[in-house]
């Protein structure tokens, strides 16, 4: 029996308070309105995002609400006016939608699409309203896309079709964290054939600017980690050398990079979302040129600092947020480097869950041997 | 009679200590050794930068000391092995030198020369020598240029033959502040036709800026300035708007260059050397593409922080040093917009003053109707 224009009752994990762990309800998924898209969600990641915002530090996090960024699944229904994706379409939400209309998306100089900012900020949808309701009450959605749900209802600039060969368990991933590595290095910063970087912190998203550092052929590819067990990670993903900034006797993690690359970096990037490294970060570039890259997402309030000097003398500052990839434009061609092997993404699958399980997803992504934790939304086994 | 291999004694601006008045002596200045350049200074500009380090409050500024970095003369006598310029050349010294063989000179990426960094640093000739000496004591040199003397000693990386028919009074102030803000404009920013920029404060190196944005077709051009008398001053320059923060009715300056410019400017220029103005700069950017550079020299130890949400949604926060112009290869160039009529230089004289009167000089940069002051080396008269 068809499930288009009709509420499905279906299985979400659901945050209804900060600091509580999620509870898996009975949830209902409105129809998709136009320009709406209503997706099963086959596999979603765990990111440290969504452990931000559940903990209740995300000031503009609201609550009670259906969690989750990196999804992947299938296009159940759309709405009217959906022209980019049709029921049975294997897709990606994207967190970081593309519009392709708007100012920023005409641009040609960010993928920080303006369309539907606002209310995707608020946790509704373009129009204002939820599609989730469980026990009587409206749910929030998040980051535009709300995997942590059977079906969800995400904006039709909000997915991107892709490759239905690549299995879903693994371009789930490729919604956040891998992305937004590869991206920063090959997108954001350019790594250049024969430069020097540095990468601080060897998780999903640093382990990703190796790859894309590899891709674009550099020259060092030094990754600066506390925890000792990420060498062999690193060397994995491309690593020519590990520091761990803990084991320096008496030099500091930017004297040691600007000793080790004769003067500092070209790129360097945080993906720690420490204030104080991503200030080491800009240090550690050569003078002249070095630039410095801030993914990681810091603590509400916390702010970063330096001496002017260092950006006087040539050093630049920037960020970037999905790794400056435009998801519906550039998707399909990271899951062509998967599919052709120039891509790692099955390695960083280090622990899988049930939905039930879920909350374990968030607890074994705090110990140091996790890199990603993927949800099989589909089984409910305990 | 001949100078060329003896050493001259001449009239020269003494800095004895901190915070004192320069005082005029009979200077020695020793003929040039191999790589090195004499040059005769007809005029030099005084620059906040002297006014700085003679303040005390430079941590790297020594005395007694031969201020002045924005001086033009003509070469009286070279050292060995000296072919960029020779005696009768009309000349302008480069605080920021340019080798052509360092890494830096190299990489195409910097006009930040490395290879006499560390003597000129310390206020010494590349051989670790001072060519000054007064009262039996040697001097030290200041910025690899040292043009408040009647003649200087340099090294040939630190000189530029110019057009001669471009008059002295006028060139040597393209060693510093002009040169400094219109290559900011059109070398470190690139600014683009259709542009909004905004530039927070209208002296000699703001002015400037306005000229780099002109001459690169900005659209936008909005100066920012607490001194309303530079109002007038901005708009002959070319700027579009002027804004006087301390005349905004319960709106910070960030809110108001954000409405102006329907979301944040694409380039933002801070020519104040002050870090909270260099914050506000950095956010009154568009989100995803703005750029902002620092040009201003803060105080020694002052920080400039922010919350990395604004680099992470793709604000950029850069610098440069001499507006990233190459000085031996690019200066020529604007000696040519300037006799061209595309470069304003005469318009930034507002004050000349003879050699016994640079500390008036210095007394009328304080006052806000002060772009520039010219002294005329020699012209000894009280």
């Amino acid at each position: 029996m068809s499930t288009v224009g009709k509420t499905i009752t279906c299985k979400a994990a659901v945050a209804w308070e900060a600091a509580k762990e999620l509870s898996i309800e009975d949830i209902e998924v409105a129809p998709p309105k136009a320009h709406e898209v209503r997706i099963q969600i086959y596999y979603t990641g765990v990111c440290h995002t969504d452990a931000y915002t559940l903990s209740g530090k995300d000031p503009e996090g609201g609550f009670p609400v259906v969690l989750g960024h990196e999804g992947a699944g299938i296009v159940e229904s759309v709405g009217e006016g959906v022209t980019n994706v049709k029921p049975g379409d294997h897709v990606v939400a994207l967190y970081t939608p593309e519009c392709k209309e708007c100012k920023f998306c005409k641009s040609g100089k960010t993928n920080l699409c303006g369309k539907i900012r606002a209310t995707q900020g608020k946790g509704v949808m373009p129009d204002g309203t939820s599609r989730f309701r469980a026990r009587g009450k409206d749910l929030l959605h998040f980051m535009g896309t709300s995997t942590f749900s059977q079906y969800t209802v995400v904006a039709d600039i909000s997915v991107v079709a892709v490759q239905p060969e690549a299995p879903m368990d693994r371009t789930c991933l490729l919604g956040c964290g891998i992305t937004t590595g590869y991206g920063a290095a090959r997108i954001t910063a350019k790594v250049s054939e024969g430069d020097s970087i540095a990468i601080f912190g060897a998780g999903c998203v640093g382990l990703s600017v190796i790859q894309g550092a590899v891709a674009n052929k550099a020259g060092r590819i030094i990754v600066v980690d506390v925890n000792p067990g990420k060498e062999e990670w690193a060397r994995k993903f491309g690593a020519t050398d590990f520091v761990n900034p803990n084991e320096l006797k008496g030099q500091s993690i930017v004297e040691r990079l600007i000793e080790m690359t004769d003067g500092g970096c070209d790129y360097t990037f945080d993906c720690t979302g420490n204030v104080n490294v991503m200030r080491a970060a800009l240090e550690a570039c050569h003078k002249g040129w070095g630039e410095s890259i801030i993914i990681g997402v810091a603590a509400a309030g916390q702010e970063i600092s330096t001496r002017p000097f260092q950006l006087v003398t040539g050093r630049v500052w920037k960020g970037c947020a999905f790794g400056g990839v435009k998801g519906r434009t550039q998707l399909p061609g990271l899951v062509s480097d998967y599919l052709d092997g120039a891509l790692k993404v099955d390695e960083f699958i280090t622990h899988r869950k049930t939905l039930p399980q879920i909350n374990d997803a968030f607890e074994v992504m705090k110990s140091g041997d996790c890199i990603r934790a993927v949800v099989d939304m589909r089984d409910l086994s305990a």
